[in-house]
C-alpha cells in the first residue's frame, strides 16, 4: 500500500457494492426486454430531425432471459469522466470494469485520461485489477481525471472517431452530466450516420441533482455530496443553539438548480432555505429575498434568538430577474473588450460600467456593496461572462440584510443583534468518499453499462431504478437519450438539450419544505445528520437522499 | 422523540461510553492514592505567593483501595461550561452525572445557564435523566449553553459564592480552557480563603488543543475538530488530484496555537502547512511567507501541477512580527476613537490611519490588500481590538501569492497558471458529533469529576491518562490546576495563568511534519481520512489524533 491511504480508505477498499439480482447472476440467463418507442420530451418533430438513427429508441430492461448480446469475441470499451466531478465515479469505473470481465475476461476497458479532451488528444490508460483495487469506493475522478471539453463540432467528432477506430473500440462509455450526456447523444448520432460501428453510453453524473426525470431516479454524487454539506450544516446549527450569537449563511454548491440546497434543508431545517426557481418564479428582487430574510431574523430577534442558519442555493443571483439582467448586459458590455481589460483600479472599472449600463441594470448593480460590484468585474471566464459562481452570495446577503436590519432598528422595528458568518459549500463534497448509496448504485450503473454494450445498444443512459428498494431488487436497464430532451435557445440557437431538473414548485421536496418553513424559521428544530457512515445500523448507513425518498416513496 | 433526532443521534443515543476500570467497579473500591507535593511549571516563588492556600497540592490518582470520601450525605453539584464549544462537552454533562448518581443516587448536579454569567445570574436547571438522554454522545453545549464571560473580579467571587451557598453547592465542576481554568483556580483559591465550603474542579476544553502539559495529555473536542476538518481537507485534496486547477488555500480554527493546522498536516499530507510558531521563530515577514508559499506553487507548476492545498492557522498574522506590531499600534489607536469612529467610508478610514502609524507598521499596512486593510479596521470587538480570527488570512495568502507569481512571470522564473480559492474551517467542527475517542474520554473525564469532588478536593483539573491505551486501562486522577500555571504580562501586569501548550518546533509532532513536508509539497501524496466513523473497524472506528500518537506512543 501507498504512504498515503488512510485506515478508513483501507477497510472500504473491500467493501463489495451491491447490485441489482440480474447483474449478480450469470451472464447467460440475462434477457433484454424492449419497452415501446419512445419520445422525447418536448419538441418531438424537431428533436426526431435532428436525430434520425437515434431518435424513437425503446427504453429496455435486463430480466431473467436468454442473453441476447454477442459476447464471444471479446471488445475493448472507452470511458471518459466528464465535467465536475461526484463521489462515486470511481465505483462507475469499477462496476463497469467488472462488469466487461464478466462477459468476457479478455474485454479491455480503455480509460481517456482528463476527460473528452483526452478522446481527442487520444490520451488513454488501461485500467486493470491492480489499478482498481486502490480506487474502489474511493472518492474523486482521479483515477483518469475529468476535463470539461464539449465535444460538440464535426472536427472534434471525426477525431473522437479516428482515434477510437484505430484503438478497436467498439463502445464508448460518457460519465457526465446533462450537458455530457447531450453531446453522447449526439455522437452516437453522427457515429450511426458515418456507420461508425461504435456505441456510446451515457452514466447520470451530477452532484447538483438536476439529471432526472421519469426514468432516471437520481444522478449519483448528489447523495453523498448533500450528505456532507448536511452534516456540516447540522454542525452549524448546532453551534447556533450553543453559541447564540451568529446567524450563519451557507451558500451550497449547484450551479442552476437548487436541489443540493432543498436536500440539505430537509436534511437540517435551517431557518431561512432560499430556492432559485421559487424565486424565479415569484419575480422577486434582491431587495425582496433580503427582506423575507430579514423578517425572520427580526422574529427570533423578538423571541430573543439572534442567530440562526440561512441555505443560499450557488445560482440564486442568476434567478433573479434584474440581476440576471445585469449578469446579462455585463457580458455583453464586458467581453473582449480591451478597454475594460486594461484598466487596473476596481474605481476606473465600476465607473467604466455605471456609465454604459441600462436603467434597470445600473440601479441593480448600484443596489450591490462595492466588494460584490467588484467580484462582478473581475474573474471573468475564457467567454469574458461573469462567473457566477465566484460571487459571494453570502456576503452579498449578510450586507444586505444587516443594511435592512439597520434601517429598521432606526424605525424601532427591530431590536436585535446581527452579526453574520459566510460559508461555503463545495469543493469540500464534490470528491468525499462515497455513501453506501452511492457505492452500490454507481457500481451498478457502471455494471449496467457494461451489459448494454454487450447488448448493442448505443445513445442510452445507463438505468438503475427502484432505488428505494433493496439493491437486489433495483431495476437495470437503459434509457434512450433522445428520450430526455428538448429544445433549448442557446446564443441565440436552438439546441437539441436534455432538459435540465430543475426543483419543481409543486412537487413534493418543495412541498414538504414549504409546508415546515414557518416552523423551522422560528423554532429551533436543526437536526444534525452527521457524519456519512459506512457501518452502523441501516437506517443510518444505508439512507437514501430525502428528496428521492419524498418523490419515490410510498406515502 | 423530538421531530429534529437525525437517524445518526437516535443510534448514537444508546452508545454506552468507555469509562476506566477503575471507575467502573463499584464506588467502596476506589482508593485515592496522593502523589507528591507539586510545583507550578514556571515563576514558583511568585505563584506559590498568589496561592496560599492550594499552592503545592498533590497529584491523585484512583486506585483500588477504600474509598476514601465521605459519600454518606448526598450533595448537590454546579455545573458551568465555559468558553468556545468543543465536541464531547454533553458527554462530560452525562459522565458527570453518571458519577454523582453512582455515588449516592440523591446526588443532584445543577446546571447553570449561559456560561459562567449563569453563576452570577443565578440560572440554572437540574440535570435530570430525561433531559440528558437526547444529549448524550451528541455536539454542542446547548444542553445550558456556554458564555464568555470571565470571573475575574472580587465582586464577581462574592456573587459566585453567595448564589451557590445559597442553592447549598458543596461543588463547582468548570468545564473550559486555559482561562476558564485558570479563573477556576482563582475561585479555588478565594474560596479556601474565604472558608467557603465549596470545591472548584476544572475539565480541560478546548478543540485548540493548546491545553496539554506533561500532566494532561490532550483537551477534548481536538481529536473531533480535527477529524472533521481533515475529512473536508482530505476532500478537497482528492479534488485536487481530479480537477487539477485550484489551488486551495484553507484556514483552519485555532486560536493561538497551530495544533489543528499540525494535526490537519499530519492526516491529509497538504502540499503547504504553515505553523504560527515557526514563523515566530523564523522572525517571518508576510512576504517571507509569501514566497515559501509561492515557491511551491512554482516548484509544482514546473511539474505541470497547478493545484494543491494549503494549510493556514487562524492565528497566523499575529505571529508575523510585523503584523503583530501593525495590530498592537492599530489597537492603540483605534480603541475607543470617537473620531475614527464617526467615519464611514473605508477610504477615509484607511487615510487616517495611515497618516497616524509609525513607519514600520505604515509599510506593513500598505503591503496588504486593499479588502484586508478594510477587514482591519472593520469589526473590532468590544474591548476596540482588530479581530484577528475575523481576518481573510486565507484570501490575504492569495492575493499575495498571486502578485509574487505575476512578477515572477515577469521575469520568466515561473510559466504556471494560479487559481486560487479559499476556505475557512471552523464553525463547522466545533459543535460535530464527538468521534468515539471524545465520547468516551468526555465521558471519563466526567465522571472522574464526580470522584474529585467526592473526595473533597478543590484546585484540581480532572485527569484521565494512557489515553492511546484501551479504555480500560486509562488512569483516572487529577492534576492541581497551580501546577500548570506561570506569570504572563497581560495588559501591563504579571498574572497567574496556566500556561498555554504552542506548538513545540522540537516536538515529535512538528518533527514528523518537517521530516516529510517537502516530499508533501511536492509529490501528490494527500491522505483522505474521510468523515468520523462511530462503527466498523476500531482502527477506523477508535483512531487517537496524530499529535497524541506522537507525543505518547511508543515508538
Amino acid at each position: 500500500m501507498k504512504s498515503n491511504i488512510s485506515a478508513l480508505q483501507s477497510a472500504r477498499a473491500s467493501y463489495k457494492p451491491k447490485l441489482p439480482k440480474i447483474l449478480m447472476g450469470p451472464v447467460a440467463k440475462v434477457g433484454l426486454k424492449l419497452g415501446k418507442a419512445t419520445k422525447s420530451i418536448a419538441d418531438q418533430n424537431e428533436i426526431q430531425k435532428l436525430f434520425t438513427k437515434t431518435y424513437g429508441q425503446p427504453e429496455v430492461s435486463f430480466h431473467a432471459g436468454k442473453n441476447p448480446a454477442s459476447l464471444k469475441k471479446p471488445i475493448k470499451v472507452a470511458l471518459v469522466l466528464s465535467g465536475g466531478q461526484a463521489p462515486g465515479g470511481h465505483n462507475v469505473v469499477a462496476g463497469l470494469y467488472d462488469g466487461l470481465k464478466k462477459l468476457n475476461p479478455k474485454n479491455i476497458l480503455q480509460g481517456y485520461l482528463g476527460g473528452p479532451s483526452g478522446l481527442l488528444e487520444n490520451k488513454y490508460i488501461e485500467i486493470t485489477d491492480k489499478l482498481l483495487k486502490e480506487y474502489r469506493n474511493t472518492g474523486g475522478f482521479d483515477i483518469i481525471g475529468s476535463g470539461r471539453t464539449k465535444l460538440e463540432s464535426r472536427e472534434q467528432f471525426e477525431a473522437v472517431a479516428r482515434n477510437l477506430k484505430n484503438a478497436g473500440i467498439t463502445a464508448l462509455v460518457v460519465v457526465g452530466g446533462d450537458d455530457s450526456n447531450t453531446n453522447a447523444a449526439v455522437l452516437a448520432e453522427y457515429f450511426k450516420i458515418q456507420n461508425t460501428p461504435i456505441r456510446v453510453i451515457g452514466c447520470p453524473k451530477t452532484i447538483d441533482g438536476d439529471l432526472k426525470n421519469d426514468q432516471i431516479e437520481i444522478s449519483f454524487g448528489f447523495d453523498t455530496a448533500t450528505k456532507v454539506y448536511a452534516e456540516l450544516a447540522g454542525n452549524v446549527g448546532r453551534d447556533c443553539l450553543s453559541a447564540k450569537k451568529y446567524w450563519h449563511f451557507i451558500k451550497v454548491m449547484g450551479r442552476s438548480a437548487s436541489h443540493i440546497a432543498l436536500e440539505v434543508a430537509l436534511q437540517v431545517h435551517p431557518n431561512v432555505t432560499l430556492i432559485s426557481e421559487e424565486v424565479a418564479d415569484q419575480q422577486w428582487t434582491l431587495d425582496q429575498i433580503t427582506e423575507h430574510v430579514a423578517k425572520v431574523v427580526a422574529e427570533r430577534a423578538a423571541q430573543k434568538k439572534n442567530y440562526g442558519v440561512v441555505i443560499i442555493p450557488e445560482g440564486l443571483l442568476e434567478f433573479i430577474p434584474e440581476m440576471k439582467k445585469l449578469i446579462s448586459e455585463l457580458n455583453d458590455l464586458l467581453a473582449h473588450n480591451p478597454a475594460f481589460e486594461r484598466m487596473e483600479s476596481a474605481h476606473d472599472k465600476i465607473s467604466f460600467v455605471q456609465q454604459r449600463l441600462g436603467a434597470d441594470s445600473k440601479k441593480a448593480f448600484q443596489s450591490l456593496p462595492p466588494s460584490i460590484q467588484i467580484q462582478l468585474l473581475a474573474d471573468r471566464d475564457p467567454h469574458g461572462n461573469v462567473q457566477v459562481a465566484k460571487i459571494e452570495t453570502e456576503k452579498l446577503l449578510i450586507e444586505a440584510v444587516e443594511l435592512k436590519l439597520k434601517a429598521w432598528k432606526q424605525q424601532s422595528m427591530y431590536h436585535g443583534k446581527f452579526s453574520g458568518q459566510g460559508h461555503y459549500f463545495g469543493y469540500e463534497g464534490r470528491c468525499a468518499a462515497p455513501s453506501n448509496f452511492d457505492s452500490d448504485y454507481c457500481y451498478s450503473l457502471g455494471f449496467n453499462a457494461s451489459y448494454l454494450v454487450a447488448s448493442g445498444l448505443t445513445g442510452y443512459l445507463s438505468s438503475v431504478r427502484d432505488l428505494l428498494k433493496p439493491a437486489d431488487k433495483w431495476q437495470a436497464g437503459g434509457v434512450p437519450l433522445t428520450m430526455m430532451m428538448n429544445l433549448e435557445r442557446r446564443h441565440g440557437k436552438d439546441k437539441p438539450v436534455i432538459l435540465k431538473a430543475l426543483v419543481e414548485l409543486k412537487g413534493k421536496p418543495f412541498k414538504a419544505f414549504a409546508a415546515q418553513r414557518k416552523k423551522w424559521a422560528i423554532e429551533d428544530d436543526y437536526q444534525s445528520p452527521g457524519p456519512i457512515q459506512f457501518w452502523g445500523p441501516v437506517e443510518v448507513a444505508n439512507a437514501a437522499p430525502e428528496t428521492l425518498k419524498l418523490e419515490r416513496g410510498k406515502k
